[in-house]
């Protein structure tokens, strides 16, 4: 067995990150951004397949776990919208409107929903009459709809936006708490499984959700030094059960509001993580957990010898095909070279070149798409051998996007150190009197924001304020965001 | 191996219908009809169930045939939407409108898709180039959104319409017609596993889709009488790619309009065919392949034996879990009478009893819920008697239902004789002359519409139109419809 390497460059995507991405939506088949209506995208085929492993993959969990699939309207009424105060407060000024002529004349305004706490809770209160229907547990995997006014940007900020949502409701706040563990390792462990990695954090209070008690956030990192946040879990306490009078029957007999918690996934942010974080100047990288083809066989055909090669080729093909999600790339009108240059582009994870030597020694010679390495097998082992090299992609991709997280953290005492490095698309790791007047200042001179503190690691501070100098609470990280 | 039978009987779905079908939606959990905004429900945890395993039937074979999937935005603009003047006529009354307000204040209406040719169509153009690009098929699944003015009724006729929609183009028109047949070899197998019958029918010219050349349509019985259409397949031939400006340069170097195919495969009417051909008057009888249990084991305790027959009833639910959805209901709280009256309403195809009896003999007493027949069978048996069952049951539902169909077709040679046939919810087989005249009289006169003529078997008229006497044209099925 002999392997050999050739460089593997992330320059562009560092560099021009902007132009790398776009560039490469369209080229890989992941969206197309030229639907005249803006913040609205069309998902092309790898796209849109790639959506639907993350949302298998993640559906299967919470299935798993008691979550029980329904599907809720796309609209509310207004009245139901406006119940809970803050949540209303936060979410009004980006809604988009349908006006409804009724038969009778009446017009009424329908909210299209930008999250479906106001359409869910009204029949969480025909559905919850005693202990006995808790928790409730339920998730719908649909597309919710914000009036960005902010630059859209593909994927990352659009105004059509595909996601999973959950939503419990429990008898206890500690049963609420539990909850909170159990949906953060759900993301944790998909998010793992795509090999992305994320900083958790718990939002300051002025950047919860609206109407919550807390928010925790997956942050996962961005070559531009923008956060990309993929997922929230917010423990929503009694504030929206009061608010669409969600009680039960408790087992003693009296009566009580439910705790609750809602959480999101963003497929569409999930997918651009997955290409901003392993991707690379020759195109995508694709975890093969994933990737619409995770085997492409090329033959390499001289003249004489193509009917050795072809049926070899076939023969291979016949043998992996079952197994994993496999091309045989033979399309005459193009060279190898050409085919190799697109399947790099495409992500597909293990390239399988078969040409006359490999006929003649009966071996294969395979290329990882993350590292390029190339190794032979023999024949009789490219099955084991294929086996072991998918779990070797998926791992180091994986440990190469932490470390790249880990680098990207760079620690700050100074604002203007601060300010640098945020400029630097560093994410800042500094120490906060937990004042509004001092996140103010943060973000003016800083340019980033406060993301918040971290939820699953204690950290605590070891200085003062990055702002004031006064005695610190927490310590808190701060980047530019989606 | 004995067995028993009970009677079957569905009075209750023919005598009232409606009451029959809305009982039972909540009931099994299929859907909740209280959401406060018109024509919008939710799917209850099982109606979700359902509808993802037809998606995933469907889909299955749409991606097998070289269908991709792709996601389209849910809004148009007006521009976009107004471009076929056919189809702009057809659907303009029936839409949602969003306000929206762009940054510099001006304001543009945005229409909520009724069906997605005036948003896919636009990105065709940007994608095909020449023949090389063609065929290209995709498809979604998706909601629509229709404003409905007629009443309302859930599954049936809602405002917001599950459903997956496929669009193709190609070279000729010979190749559209290719498509027909195998869109509609798609549907049909779909409709056969789930064991829904239907006619294939024509639609008559002035019924046919807005902008399409001809439209076929898959048209379900109901127990109402009233025609329940769950598919329909359009050849739009160059309507829209002459609206759209969709060419493509042609082998010979000269350039084209494309022929195009729009289908579409209502999940929510689907879902109600399952629950309306096959229920009785004990509820839900679900295939197999669709069931969300397929199999129930009951326990039946007698003191003194619980530990016996608990034990006997997880090692068979061990046997069973992997090879079905089985659910072992070992709830302490009700009698053995009211699970079996629970999971008869569930539609739940195989119930099987454990009691000391079945421990003692090493059997088990399978029932099938949709003849309630009841047998016994040596545990060691088990796997491959419940797989006949299995198999038996989809079977016999599909004859069932194929066999009702063509009871319920009249044929009709008067317009009084056809008008007491749909009153008697009879779907009536007539002959017509072809004019709308005659069109217009049978819709007054008999009180239903006409559905079409056959199209997967040729029909010869034997007698003059039921109209006006004269020389018929074709034979022609006429029902109320949904």
């Amino acid at each position: 067995m002999s392997s050999g390497q050739q460089s593997v460059t992330a320059l562009k995507k560092f560099t021009n990150f902007t132009n790398w991405f776009d560039e490469l939506l369209l080229n890989a088949k992941i969206a197309d951004n030229r639907y005249p209506v803006k913040g609205f995208i069309v998902y092309l085929e790898n796209g849109a397949y790639i959506i639907e492993k993350i949302k298998r993959l993640l559906e299967e969990k919470l299935e798993k776990t008691g979550h029980k699939l329904m599907y809720f309207p796309l609209v509310a009424t207004e009245e139901l919208f406006s119940k809970e105060a803050e949540h209303i407060k936060g979410f009004s000024r980006e809604v988009f409107k349908i006006e409804q002529r009724e038969e009778k004349g009446a017009e009424r305004i329908l909210i299209v929903r930008p999250t479906s706490e106001t359409i869910i809770y009204p029949m969480f209160k025909l559905w919850i009459r005693s202990h006995a229907d808790l928790p409730l547990k339920i998730h719908q995997s649909v597309n919710v709809y914000r009036y960005e006014t902010k630059a859209t940007r593909p994927l990352y900020r659009v105004r059509e936006i595909p996601w999973n949502e959950a939503h419990t409701a429990h008898e206890s706040p500690s049963d609420a708490e539990r909850q909170v563990k159990e949906a953060i390792e759900i993301y944790r462990e998909v998010l793992e499984e795509l090999g992305i990695s994320f900083l958790l954090l718990k939002r300051p209070d002025f950047d919860k959700f609206a109407g919550a008690v807390y928010s925790i956030a997956f942050d996962a990192w961005n070559p531009d030094g923008r956060i990309n946040q993929v997922g929230t879990v917010h423990n929503l306490g009694k504030n929206f059960s009061k608010a669409y009078d969600i009680t039960f029957e408790k087992k003693d007999g009296s009566r009580g509001l439910v705790y609750q918690l809602c959480y999101g996934f963003g497929y569409s942010r999930v997918l651009a993580a997955i290409i901003a974080q392993h991707g690379d100047d020759r195109g995508l990288v694709l975890p093969p957990i994933v990737a619409p083809t995770q085997i492409v066989l090329i033959p390499i055909l001289f003249k004489g010898q193509e009917k050795e090669v072809l049926e070899y080729s076939r023969e291979i093909y016949a043998e992996l095909k079952d197994i994993w999600r496999t091309t045989l790339d033979d399309r005459e009108d193009i060279t190898p070279g050409e085919k190799f240059y697109y399947w790099e582009m495409m992500g597909a994870p293990i390239r399988v070149e078969i040409g006359p030597r490999e006929v003649l020694e009966g071996i294969v010679t395979l290329t990882r798409r993350d590292t390029l390495e190339r190794l032979q097998c023999n024949r009789s082992e490219i099955v084991k051998e294929i086996s072991q090299l998918m779990e070797k992609i998926s791992q180091n991709l994986r440990e190469k996007s932490k470390r790249m997280l880990y680098q990207m953290i760079l620690d700050c005492r100074e604002l203007e150190e601060a300010a640098k490095a945020v400029d630097n698309k560093n994410i800042v790791r500094a120490a906060w009197c937990g004042s509004m007047d001092c996140a103010q200042k943060i973000k003016e001179h800083v340019g980033g924001e406060i993301r918040g503190e971290r939820y699953d690691v204690g950290e605590h501070p070891d200085r003062p304020c990055i702002a004031c100098g006064q005695q610190a609470k927490t310590i808190i990280y701060i980047a530019r965001a989606y």
